[in-house]
């Protein structure tokens, strides 16, 4: 091993794809770089650390830590983080006009968006975003100014330039001659900086933003250039309504139309996608962004991820900031366990979540979603090294402790309990933040 | 107006009786000593505050802060703080044996239970909780040390040392002999301080804790000395079957039959009670404490609160940490919010809570339900100033912000999106925590 090894000693939970977890109670990550070269539990006690690792560093996580894969936010809308908390007395489409659209707006100016995009990334990290796939602005301009961010911060993300050709403001759209203009450039302007770290996503807002040809100018582009596309679907009965009125067929198939349903999809919400919308989004593998507290708050609905999960689609988990409130990953599996505790409820034989299993889609869940379970999403030999030191003994945050804790108990505490001050450490591609 | 007065000015959000809340966008609140003597809106912008305030000492809010009536938890667990987040995977009387009465055991030890007890209660301050209603440990001594430790740090609060004489431990359980010595001398314990923020309140665990006889004579002690008292009733299916099964009565019967339904007495959770229930609950003007997140991380069920109040009946909010995860009535709050809005998902035509309802649950509700509503709750001239200075622009806390926003703005971000850090300034009877 080289002097630019280290190795992290402690207690680890690691995901697993298929929703099991594997806890080493003693164990230990050997880092090279950005990668992970090996992971295992020490023998014993006694096994001699100079002996097996050598003049590696060494980084001994405290009792009360575990080490864990890094948070993987598979929904959520940088420009919209000053209204989080706010307008929830609404439902989506009037929410939309009042709140979002509104505040959208105001990203042509320059200074606002280095404020607020500068806040989000670090907010992400904070709470242990590791990956992030970001909804943008719709002006190119302002898109830099996200990219620019995420990439000062080291930030692992896909970053979408919104594209809409229909709005309620005449101001807030982009012309039938300009949009693919501008994506086109963006694009461009992304793979240009040849950070590996950041990608551009094709993002058409959602199905009433766009016309049929556009959105197939659109998956036109994304598999010339092999891109990653996200948008939304089934989120709100109304907007099921008003698509079925515009284009007369099942949801799904507007987008699978377009070509824009493929394995590097990533489809937020899917609250109410009948049988027949899911065996085809199955059929692409197309992954979809559970977003709970966003459902919750913008009453949408109860999303049943059991029944996703079951057809074999690939489900992680969103903060839909600011349909949800906040942008924690966190917080997005304590709902994501409430949303299924009340399915439970009204359900029969319905076995609810776990936090063991909300913890795999926070991770490897949404590393499959984003198409990147190749390389992140959990400790595994060859993957990158996106990791968390969470520690449930910090005195200044919502819920300390007295006792020592097993490695599920440190999770279980930080799932149900925990916020941003629990992750006391995060590392993205091997590099540590320090934000 | 003397030198020991001071004002608050700024925003204000005040919580009334009805689930209403008052706005004062450029209020402000008097107090001398303990007491609120004056609030109102200043007049305009030219008004002189030197002519109109003298020589009294102002506080000034900033822009991104509100003054608020402090929060009311009805139902607290002290002892089980160490538990918060743990044992989810189990539902109520599963997680009593295998995780509750094992720790509650642990206070014997008189340095556990300092150690433990100062967290509680400098947690809830934290949190912003002014007022919290206690369940205690069993043992007289530990009792005594979360006494002081309420004393200590300033809070008010309701202290119930628990009585049950039966139990799966034998070491954890008072004998027949003993209970009623147990209790009658800690309530003289707790008289003797003479603190008038401090009151015992008679703690009957839940009725298959005792016997009928033993109830009623908890009933009559606290009848002859005009006690609190507080409980648990229809949390659980398993629970009110197991009580069916022993009594062979309407649950809400059995503890009125011992003489423990009163005007002050705290009945916690309440999800599944019948019609029947409710009409004598209306009654005796006894109160609910709802407590929505233990409900879900148990997998209790759904309390339906705008049914019990609208046949009139009291409602305050619970941590019922560790049921709950949290001791903060924020999170109380967002929970409370979250159950409501999935029940509108189930009922027809059901409006769920709205942030400001739940405002008024968290403050006046609580006041009313420990029938402490002439002394606190909310903002009125004679009441004790109970208060928090809340903040949604503090750069450390989960979401901060960068625009001017309105009261209700700033109360609906701290309700979805804020944490104990956004609770910057904390005064019970007048006198400011500092903790
Ligand atoms: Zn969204
Ligand atoms: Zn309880």
């Amino acid at each position: 091993m080289t002097g630019l090894d280290k190795v992290f000693i402690g207690k680890i939970v690691n995901s697993l794809s298929g929703l099991k977890v594997e806890v080493f109670e003693r164990g230990y990550v050997t880092v090279r770089g950005r990668q992970i070269i090996d992971i295992g539990n020490l023998a014993d006690k006694c096994e001699c650390l100079d002996k097996k690792f050598g003049n590696v560093e060494r980084i001994q996580l405290k009792n009360s830590q575990i080490l864990i894969p890094g948070f993987v936010d598979t929904h959520i809308h940088a420009p919209q983080y000053p209204n989080c908390g706010l307008g929830y007395d609404k439902t989506l489409l009037d929410w939309l006009d009042a709140y979002t659209y509104k505040l959208e707006r105001v990203y042509r100016d320059s200074k606002f968006s280095k404020d607020v995009f500068d806040k989000v990334v670090k907010k992400c990290l904070d709470h242990g975003t590791t990956t992030a796939c970001y909804y943008g602005p719709l002006f190119n301009s302002a898109n830099v100014i996200l990219t620019d961010s995420v990439e000062k911060y080291g930030q692992r993300a896909l970053i979408g330039k919104v594209t809409m050709t229909q709005s309620p403001y005449p101001d807030y759209v982009e012309g039938e001659e300009e949009f693919m203009k501008n994506i086109t450039e963006f694009v461009r302007h992304v793979l240009s900086r040849q950070n590996d770290l950041i990608q551009p996503i094709i993002t058409p807002r959602f199905a009433l933003s766009l016309n049929s040809s556009q959105m197939r100018q659109l998956g036109d582009l994304a598999e010339s250039q092999n891109l990653h596309i996200q948008t939304h679907i089934a989120e709100n009965k109304d907007e099921i309504r008003m698509v079925q009125e515009t284009y007369n067929k099942p949801y799904a198939r507007v987008y699978d139309d377009a070509k824009l349903l493929t394995n590097k999809t990533v489809l937020a919400h899917g609250i109410y996608l009948t049988d027949e919308d899911l065996d085809l989004i199955a059929e692409r593998n197309t992954g979809i962004s559970h977003c709970p507290d966003s459902n919750t708050c913008l009453k949408s609905g109860l999303c049943d991820v059991k029944r996703l999960l079951e057809r074999g689609i690939k489900v992680g988990l969103g903060s839909d900031v600011s349909g949800g409130p906040v942008p924690s990953i966190r917080q997005a599996m304590k709902s994501a366990l409430d949303t299924s505790v009340h399915l439970s409820f009204i359900k029969d034989n319905y076995e609810p979540l776990t936090y063991d299993q909300v913890f795999c889609l926070a991770t490897i869940g949404g590393a499959e979603v984003l198409h990147m379970q190749e390389k992140i999403g959990n400790f595994a030999v060859n993957k990158e090294f996106d990791a968390l030191i969470v520690d449930v003994d910090v005195e200044s945050c919502q819920v300390d402790d007295v006792l020592d804790r097993t490695p599920l108990e440190i999770l279980q505490k930080f799932v149900y309990c925990g916020d941003d001050r629990n992750v006391v450490g995060i590392y993205v591609a091997g590099r540590k933040g320090s934000f």
